[in-house]
């Protein structure tokens, strides 16, 4: 029994453990787990510019990351039963505590895909609540915990909408997962929620990302950042990646067509699966700049390979957390804007990071075995390393 | 106890009752009820262009409708227990025993509301599924309920992700309802699927309609249709819409700002609320088309005084039943597609039947009160009628 | 020969005549012409909303408008020749001496029609220059044109690039003007843009309204406003159309189908042609705000009777004057914005001052005879009066 | 005296010299130069995909492209004498002598820049006529000639509108060429149009291309295309760009960031300039899937190394030449359509397409000196084939 089926099983028992202990419990996890995973440049890959200290989303101040991972059971799917490799994972842009909207856009290269509350993001350039991510066949019951949990901390504000309009966010996971059992249950939402914070971000298979494929590898959750220079501003570009996309010889490190030259354990012959992309900033920026950033991730993924499928939901949204304290809903604002003219180095930020981050989800993701026996296996790093060192591509 | 109240216990008891018989129930109570509710024209209202026979919808053929309505409680707020006023809403564009893709379309005047799919529905230029309407805080159980569905009624396709991002929309109905009670429930969500069928269209107070307010009189679900010439094609357009947006003092009908000489039980003082509006035509269009049709229901919803408020969801989607047998996935289609030069008719068509439909809402809706007493007059059929003598705009 | 003649041969004679004595005269000529035309107002339509001073978009502080209207010649088409019958019209938002960029969106009903340089109106979020209206085969000329006349009046930004993307939309007047003749010339549009100036609006047959047609009545150029009250801000919404759209039996002023009882004369039978229309004000919006204000632009057409033809090219501009100064390329700009939730006043003045502005147009333009012999009436002020008040509508 | 200078002296002589042995004189020089230059991978770039036959736009059956090529002069800038380096290009997509339209849909991924014609693109999904494209201040006069080219070349349909909303895009030549000189005329752009042809498409310093710059080196037109396999119904796509952006450090070729090893000779220091791809395919698709194609061309662009700066106008348009005589206005016509299922092997062909397009077009473009002796040198192709090298990614 592994931790997370740990998790499956307390979560059905009497709520008369104080849920202190458990968050207790699950903090000093992620704390542990975060330290653990392999990323990219360990392994001698070669990124362009500058990272944040922690080279995660969290680099932008006051964004927290929480997930639920839930695996449990092995062999044939028994429908409702399992087994289950699935997750949710949970981005606040202000942190679970600050529920101030904050500006965003967001940009769909392929919309095989669902991140519902975008509509309202479009209209308004405000994202009020955090952004939520699980499986294809869980995105309703993770919205509507995300009100409740909403109710739960705190009155709504005084029209009564705030957070009617959740944005969450799906790649499909029924390869490895018994998706069509709804394994997802409010109180897993509840616990993403409850469990974000800022620091290192896990990464792998984890929460949302539990059971994906990128590129016929085991894929999840991924996080790159860039920090810019000072004479650029000094801003953060924070990315996070569910990725679940693309076709095993299109995959490309660092310029070079790596898989290729490691051959066998193929998923399937064609461009299947999603991506889910959330960039965050703290340069000030409308509505309209972040969406043009928003459109700015394909161009990362292109470079890792993508030609966004036609079975792929390829949505991406992007949040600025500056102007804290200046969505007030009476008077005039005062937003610090940021002209166009000085959007280059936040748009090559953001095609670098994006590009880094799909990597480090599969470098830290690990072989993993599903309904049916299903397995996926994680890139071989060695192999990696050893096709980049042929192309005089490694680093170290 | 009226029969909705029946339904909600019915719901709760063992499932020994055979569902037949349950479903006999309602179809006859069904086919009452959509006899007995008053039409706009019935009062002498003018509008333009000829209808089809049942002025609904359903006029095009294939469409079929089905309503759960949920009443229950009276008095002040209970979280979670009521009053209940809301209910589930379903539109089948080639019935529910033809999963057949449609093509489709789909715009938004104002984005303060959610219809979840409408990504892929741009994508893909293609509608799946039926569409749902609820409530806002429901559109999560509901989406998931339609995945559910459909896994019971049949195999998935093989790629295995048909209907796995079922288009779902809402309104608000916070002011009559216990929105933060969650009430809907997957099997309300079943039946409103099940319980789908041509003929004629239930209207006012009905399924997602149930708690809705327009123009500060009782709102909900309203139908209306256009029958083209047969030099123009001779081709159907259908709407219906669920109807909770508007100021009272801009209403107009036929052109009169009718209800600034009906005065008293204003709700609000301004423009809250939204429209979801689904659109039917025979008319063999293109995505794109559609997309142009539903781009038309705002020109119609102007007639009846909208501006589209900023707290308004003003969500539109159109779909084609033409071309069935032609979304095969292998070799090549051949569609019909009619000339863009030729789309006039059906522009005017959409104009007019979304102009009578949002009538025929507030005309078949009845004075509702919900929670902690709040009531909501119906539009009074002998003011309004004596308005448009006084500007000579009664027909009969 | 009437003044525009007389343009026209002045404009062939040599350039020793001051050009400032041109301008003299015709500042002249627009001042008296500016008192002499009839507005709707004057004949008892009634309109919701209160005005500004001039009830045209330059009540918006530092709006400028100027016209080149170009009439020449009768008789059969002479390729090149004529009978002309076109113009050009400028908008200044923030008047001719001042190219500080302004904040806009833009909108599309259907876009049969052609607006150059939105595509960087969009992604910018800014209007860098003037907006220009002309007929559909001169939308070349006016174009580089505005280039031209930027350059003639002091260098270019230091990038280069400014007002090297101008905006110049068009209406097709082919039905009275030798539209193939490419009649307009540089030096045209440079009267337009030289002779640009507050106060009142010239109205009817001038500018590049001068060979228009609406609701198959003589149409052309045509402006109103909307003053929001103190407690909504206090701020101006100013409309600028050029209509050229609609059938006659859909026309609707003050909610009533007027043109049904007018019979004869009509110009075709269907919904030909299109309308552009400009709008400004002075609330601090961002583009995304200003593009929901062009999204209402088509509700108050709607109640002018819009269906929006698939030949109509329907296009929308709206700008925002607010944060003068506030557009620097280097460090970080602090706009003021008005929140989302005060823009419901902003909405409805979008929709009221477009209604007026076609109808204003429609009551100011007078019969006109052209190309071929070709006539087309002015709406009878008298029939229309009678209309109204048959349907109890007239308020003088 | 070169043979563009020759050209431009003979366009100001008398008409007497009869335009078909200016015609014949012209296509000669076409195909000599159309054999004569260097192409990607004469120098062992290694691309994926099979090209079809002349790797070029023109392997999709009935496209045709011209070139008018403008270099006179030398030395200091005199405003309206030169020096000149500029042109014209056109593309017809079913050849000059077949106006009917094609299915269309287009996409930007940065908008700062100009293609007219746009609007009705995307709301009819038709292109009329052929597509222009030249310097930034030269598309109004390209647009007009357009319309008096169609006009000289037949009857207006009986609408009148045929051809009256040409597409015309642009690049920014200031760099080297007279931009505000105006030296582009309406009898170039007639020239374009006449000449253009199917078989070898010219490359590199030609037609709008001439003064065009590409990540610092010298860019200009470029062309590729990808055959699908049989299995995939062995459709063509075709792109042909005009290059002019980009930022040398950025650039990558086969994955390699080359110009980072080939120092000196920077133009600006920035992501300046823009880039225009037309896109065609025999592929049968709705306007909707063209747009998907679109869509793509940013992703074979990433793979070259743009990350799309803020002063770039990036601006794609796809059309399918299928469907031939079934674009009739009357009646319901039968579209072949395929599948969006069948679309994957177009979006990868897509993306290959245009990365070769570019380096095509860097390829064959020789060193310019322009205005004020600015210098912009051909990408090195002995350097590049060194870096190759060293990265072992060199095929022969």
């Amino acid at each position: 029994m592994n931790r997370m089926e740990a998790f499956l099983i307390l979560r059905r028992i009497p709520k008369i453990i104080p849920s202190l202990v458990v968050l207790g419990f699950f903090l000093l996890a992620v704390a542990v787990r975060a330290q653990e995973h392999t990323r990219s440049r360990d392994l001698g890959i070669p990124f362009d510019g500058m990272t944040g200290p922690l080279n995660a989303i969290t680099d932008v101040k006051g964004v927290e990351v929480g997930n639920t991972t839930l695996i449990l059971g092995d062999g044939q799917l028994k429908l409702g039963v399992g087994p289950v490799r699935t997750g949710v994972t949970a981005v606040f842009p202000r942190g679970k505590d600050l529920p101030e909207p904050v500006a965003a856009g967001w940009f769909t290269e392929n919309g095989n895909g669902e991140m519902t509350g975008t509509t309202w993001v479009e209209e308004s350039g405000l994202l009020e609540g955090p952004i939520l991510i699980t499986n294809t066949h869980s995105v309703g019951v993770v919205r509507d915990a995300v009100i409740a949990w909403r109710l739960k901390h705190g009155p709504q504000n005084e029209s009564g909408y705030s957070w009617s309009l959740p944005v969450v966010a799906e790649t499909w996971d029924g390869y490895l997962n018994d998706i069509n059992g709804f394994h997802v249950k409010p109180e897993d939402v509840f616990h993403a929620l409850d469990s974000a914070h800022g620091g290192a971000v896990e990464e792998g298979n984890v929460g949302g990302g539990t059971g994906m494929i990128c590129n016929e590898f085991k894929g999840g959750i991924g996080s790159s950042s860039r920090l810019l220079d000072a004479k650029y501003g000094g801003y953060t570009v924070g990315v996070l990646v569910q990725c679940n996309y693309g076709q095993r010889d299109q995959l490309r490190i660092a310029g070079v067509p790596v898989a290729r030259e490691i051959p066998g354990n193929n998923v399937w012959d064609d461009d299947v699966g999603s991506i889910i992309v959330v960039l965050a900033t703290d340069a000030p920026l409308l509505p309209t700049q972040l969406r043009r950033l928003a459109k700015r991730v394909p161009l990362g993924l292109a470079r890792d390979g993508s030609y966004s499928g036609n079975g792929s939901g390829d949505i991406f949204i992007a949040f600025s957390t500056a102007n804290l304290g200046k969505a007030e809903s009476k008077g005039v604002n005062q937003l610090d804007v940021l002209p166009n003219e000085r959007m280059n180095p936040l748009f090559l930020a953001t095609v670098q990071a994006t590009e880094e981050a799909v990597v480090n989800a599969m470098i830290a993701a690990k072989t993993m075995t599903g309904v049916n026996g299903h397995t996926v296996i994680a890139l071989p790093h060695d192999q990696l390393r050893k096709v980049l060192k042929k192309y005089n591509r490694l680093v170290k």
